[in-house]
């Protein structure tokens, strides 16, 4: 796991050579070219942490609505829905789940455009559908998803700005700012705050982390990070639900890890973190900006929000696996899971 | 929140009745005459539960394409998808949230057809919307929702069996059965199993429900129920999503609640019970089925699985006030929450 975490700088820079990106582009150009009216998502796990990431891309650089379909609405309960104009993106590291496939497959039959995104160009789902995207992580050695997380986020967000320019060509003053993220992901990775911060959580219960906006998918990502490899149960709010019930549970004992950038949903944020103050919650910030009352704060170079869920998961992942081995647990082989999970 | 609990089988005759079921038809049949080509749900909180159902119920019975939009993507980021084409229905007990207002707004202008689903037909949700459906519920005294979520369960059935039929009116057999549901839910509410599990909890540091297709809203809306009573940090999963990294966080420390019902998605589920048991899950489930490897059941009456959900949540609420009241918590005070929340 900590091998696979130290790639994730190489990982993007790899995703951004003229060949990857290139790929990217002409997928992108195509999906242009057929004026999808929407999109679906279909993903579970840290895939599907990635897909709502590209769900948001979608929304605010596209203007598309999107939708997140239910895959046991059609594999369990075969519903055919009318998918004409719809753009269907199935994301999984493995390519493997045959419930995705399944999906992919009846979407297709159903009139969308299918695009599989995967770090197996020659798996079932790359198959099914119509258009794919290889993430080309390289071969990942731990269970819990890391490099093939953050691939799957650069991917996406590589395809929604092409699909914005129209030719799948990125504006230069994107592509620069995209092109430093390998050099910010390694300054990220450089930092040791999130080994210290590990002893903070040996005797942790349990763990809240939150988040708004674009750093929503960083905050169930995290979450699930710490479940997979500490057995800590972790649950993960975006900042609005939070204050609508899960609040109650917040008092001193119950951390709070808040991903708090430096745009619109970092400053929705500021609120969150006040109420938790008052509830004497102990928050710790992760993210670029300084943000008062919280104990202490995971520091992740100061990016556009946009950008931002490439980076800010480097120290939480880092974060799991120093709790993992301070509780005496090996996060390469988490209890009870596989590699590949197959549901229906 | 015993009162709010027993009055639940009353407001479902309540909603019934040819006054509020006939409203609900008239904007059923003017959906239908409208023919969306998508449906978009806006909700947080328990009302985001019944929206889920909702968009089961889309996906499944009307075969439509479900989005569930952020409203942040719209309210702090300044996206205006095209929502042409698009019914988009707020879900909300108070009707006073002013995201979701402001997203039925942007919504709105931007070409959709909007309905809104509250128990308080005079709210600012209520009046930006085109359309507009009163749950009935009555005054809810305690914070934590529990009638105005089962309103809005049944409000959302009606409404998308009524776009079904075409002219609002359900089938012969659909009514029949929907009308069997006051009397099934007060045999439900009678009995006194949820109170004696309660015991079983009471020194439990977190829980995990699990569920699938029409199963899942009532995993998530338990946990939930648990969090903002019991103060205990409550995992809700789909059974599939389960088995994708959090099942190692199982063991026999942390309890199980999994709705397991008759239907498709109870059957899927039985194999993520079994995979629970070899982790030695201490798992208790809850529905109609009998199922093999589980330690205790909540028996719920048996329905068509579409309709369980109306009648699985009530032991479950039962739990949650029971389960707070043998902590020596206040379920009608929970700490840190108002009955309208407000986010931006």
């Amino acid at each position: 796991m900590s091998a696979d975490i130290a790639e994730q700088p190489a990982g993007f820079a790899r995703l951004l050579d003229d060949r990857n990106s290139g790929a990217i582009a002409q997928v992108a150009a195509e999906i242009a070219r057929r004026k999808p009216r929407n999109v679906v998502f279909v993903a579970r796990g840290t895939s599907d942490h990635a897909a709502l990431y590209g769900a948001y891309l979608s929304e605010i650089r596209l203007g598309l609505p999107v939708a997140s379909a239910s895959p046991s609405a059609i594999t369990l309960y075969g519903a055919k829905p009318d998918f004409t104009g719809s753009l269907v993106i199935g994301v999984s590291q493995s390519g493997g789940s045959a419930d995705l496939t399944g999906v992919l497959g009846v979407a297709r039959e159903n009139g969308a455009l299918t695009l599989a995104v995967t770090n197996n160009p020659e798996s079932p789902l790359a198959r099914a559908a119509e258009l794919s995207i290889d993430v080309a992580a390289g071969h990942e050695r731990a269970v819990a998803a890391t490099k093939t997380y953050t691939a799957e986020l650069l991917a996406l967000l590589l395809l929604v700005e092409g699909v914005r320019a129209g030719d799948g060509r990125l504006p230069a003053a994107e592509r620069a700012a995209i092109e430093e993220l390998p050099r910010l992901a390694e300054a990220a990775l450089a930092d040791s705050s999130a080994e210290d911060l590990a002893q903070r959580y040996r005797f942790a219960s349990s763990l809240v982390t939150t988040g708004r906006g674009y750093a929503y998918p960083t905050a169930r990502e995290a979450a699930l990070k710490l479940m997979e490899t500490s057995y800590l149960p972790a649950l993960a709010f975006s900042g609005a639900d939070l204050l609508h019930g899960p609040l109650a549970m917040a008092d001193p004992d119950v951390p709070v890890l808040a991903v708090v950038g430096d745009g619109p949903g970092g400053r929705a944020m500021r609120d969150v973190v006040t109420r938790l103050g008052e509830r004497r919650a102990d928050v710790v910030t992760i993210g670029a900006a300084d943000v008062p009352g919280a104990s202490a704060r995971l520091a992740v170079p100061a990016v556009d929000e946009r950008y931002s869920p490439l980076l800010d998961i480097l120290p939480l992942q880092k974060l799991a696996l120093a709790l993992a081995l301070a509780r005496g647990e090996d996060p390469d082989a988490p209890r009870g899971l596989k590699k590949v999970t197959t549901t229906l």
